[in-house]
């Protein structure tokens, strides 16, 4: 039992191999809802659906888990309307295993009621207190200027975070005990404890209040969920290391999250921004967490990141990337990204990527797919995210037998 | 061999069973690519892709054929693109057999720039040429009126139809000849000759030339077809009867191109605008018919309106409802229509339609469908169109199975 972390019902992470030259490993979650074998990617399904996917479709591809957003499911349709319907799996009939985030980077991002990349940026209001605002552009940012002042889309305190809902701008509260009541209502295989993302703009002075907020709500986090119904006790709990950029804060952080009792952990923040500094966030934040626990990686999804953070001993990730880039007309390949919207393919009787066994590959020419991504028709982003989900998921299981064959 | 219409590769249409009490029928279609079972329902695949469904999830509900539309596939990608691609059938990866009108409906109906139902106007420009202009909505006759006097989105003449893309304004033309040409290139099991399709609004004289022409254009269209090439040779051509809601125009047609050597036939014009005339129109239109070749109806497709026409001795239809309907969140049971946008459905664990064995009915609730459709997700017309063209399937299924059962 070496490797392995026992839960109540058996165990929560087995370790099946390690690599030599890295921390890179091999292993199997075991969640009520069968099997994640890691290294594993998770389809991000947002509002309880991958955009565009049927679950029958996701299955075809050998996906073996999805992720989707607690902050959406709980503006709509509600987090209790999902528990009336029998929780998540029944409601998106999805039998397999699902992890649901914390909803606290949505809670931040989206209160200014924008969708964006992995970024948010923090400030100070008049107030004092510190509104969070999500930005990939220039105009999120000038909105970001404009309401900065009010202080009312997101606001941070002890007890948790009001916000307004990007839906309709009503008003709701989420703390770690409303978090974990949300999620269990929810019924994910595998929740998050409720943490503050800092954004790559914050200094260390927020970065660190910030971080001791995220580990006093851990704990509050653990405590809730160890309270619950026997519902909860049959979902997994994560905890998430925080610290920004800064070393010693990551190390902190590692230590004070990993030293609890979780049954894995999550590693959060905006790491895009920082290519250069990500390698070393991650080392700092897995430096303290037990080894013989799963590690999640928030939101990273591109081949390079991955392969790098697998060597670092994540063994999940999660990303909202193939399937939009898919949506939107870029296809994924060992070769680079094709821009399926391309008049080169026009008369290209190849598939997007030849060897590919996805159902797009094995059917479609890169000219009939250019044809509906031309033609508006809703079968282009279907084609391609089938493409993108099935090579994000071939990339997962060649890294693992790497990792298991001693070829990593 | 009583109730076969031969062909040079064996029999085009084999009737297996008729009604004593209709002109019902049950039958088999055969064709290059396989049989179709009629009475059939063809789902619209416009351009080369029914929408938001892929050809496996078409399969899967036992559709045996789609029918596809000449004039958008002759836009784009161009009918000599998908004949560099083998043809429709491999560019969309449909191996059963397809359908694919005459282009004549279309580049009347949108030479303008839009979409619409089942309705045109005609109207005379100051030049004496006679536009044909679709029209849905008050909008659409506005731009009508504004672009009659024009004259330069349609014009026809004897050899056949001037017209401007709906796509990007520029000029075009199709006679018969051309429109077997691309047919032949599209390359699908059944194709129809070229024929002008007239308004309800039209009055006798004009809708007396234009079947005429129609007439004169079917000729033409058979001559260009004998004249193909070996692939032609494969392919069913049909004739289209005209003559819209007048009794000796519908019966002249019905025998004028009854008696001409095609493969089946298709009934033309705007029925859904004259509900109480329509039977009429459609028992006048196949009064001349040779009963033992196939009949189909263009553009019909809700339920009254095929088991109406079934027992007139229709075989076949296509038409955009059950699709559009369900991407546009109206569902189709055998209790009437269902908004699945209804809040009603929030908390309703049913699904669509009990005892359906559609792939949404036994995977999804309609609390489901309707939270997918309140997100906007592109899985909730997914789901609700399979659902339709499910039921669409069961519909034709039931009929046949009535047929033969001696229960019609």
């Amino acid at each position: 039992m070496e490797h392995e972390s026992d839960s109540h019902w058996g165990y929560v992470f087995k370790i099946l191999k390690k690599s030599k030259k890295s921390q890179a490993r091999a292993g199997v979650i075991s969640t009520p809802h069968g099997l994640i074998h890691t290294p594993a990617f998770y389809p991000v399904g947002t509002k309880a659906t991958v955009k565009g996917i049927t679950p029958a479709q996701l299955n075809d591809m050998g996906i073996e888990a999805v992720l989707c957003n607690t902050y959406h499911l709980f503006l709509r349709p509600g987090d209790k309307v999902v528990k009336k319907f029998g929780g998540l799996h029944k409601f998106m009939n999805w039998p397999k295993p699902i992890i649901t985030d914390s909803g606290g980077f949505q809670v931040f991002s989206l209160g200014l009621g924008m969708e964006h990349g992995c970024s948010k940026i923090i400030g100070k209001n008049q107030a004092g207190n510190r509104p969070a605002v999500a930005s990939t552009d220039a105009k999120a940012l000038a909105d970001k200027k404009a309401m900065a002042g009010e202080g009312k889309f997101a606001r941070i305190t002890e007890d948790g975070v009001y916000f307004r809902s990007f839906l309709d701008g009503s008003k709701h509260f989420i703390g770690p005990e409303e978090s974990m009541k949300i999620q269990e209502n929810l019924g994910a295989d595998i929740i998050f404890a409720f943490d503050e993302c800092t954004s790559p703009y914050s200094d260390h002075e927020y970065t660190k209040e910030a971080m001791e907020r995220t580990h006093r709500w851990a704990v509050r986090s653990l405590k809730a969920f160890r309270r619950g119904s026997s519902v909860v006790g049959r979902q997994l709990l994560f905890g998430i290391v925080q610290g920004g950029e800064f070393k010693d804060l990551r190390l902190e952080s590692s230590k004070f999250i990993g030293a609890m009792d979780f049954d894995g952990f999550g590693i959060g923040g905006a790491f895009g921004k920082f290519k250069k500094n990500a390698k070393n966030e991650l080392d700092w934040s897995v430096e303290h967490l037990p080894e013989n626990k799963p590690k999640h990686l928030l939101g990273i999804g591109s081949v390079e990141d991955i392969v790098e953070a697998v060597r670092r001993g994540i063994d999940t990730f999660d990303c909202v990337t193939p399937t939009r880039l898919g949506r939107n007309g870029t296809a994924l390949t060992e070769k680079g990204n094709l821009n399926m919207k391309s008049g080169k393919f026009a008369l290209d009787k190849k598939p997007i990527e030849k060897g590919c066994g996805c159902y797009t590959c094995a059917n479609f020419t890169r000219g009939y797919v250019r044809h509906l991504f031309q033609s508006g028709e809703m079968l282009a982003g279907i084609l391609t995210t089938i493409h993108n989900l099935y090579f994000m998921e071939k990339l997962m299981k060649k890294i693992r037998k790497d990792i298991l064959e001693n070829r990593f």
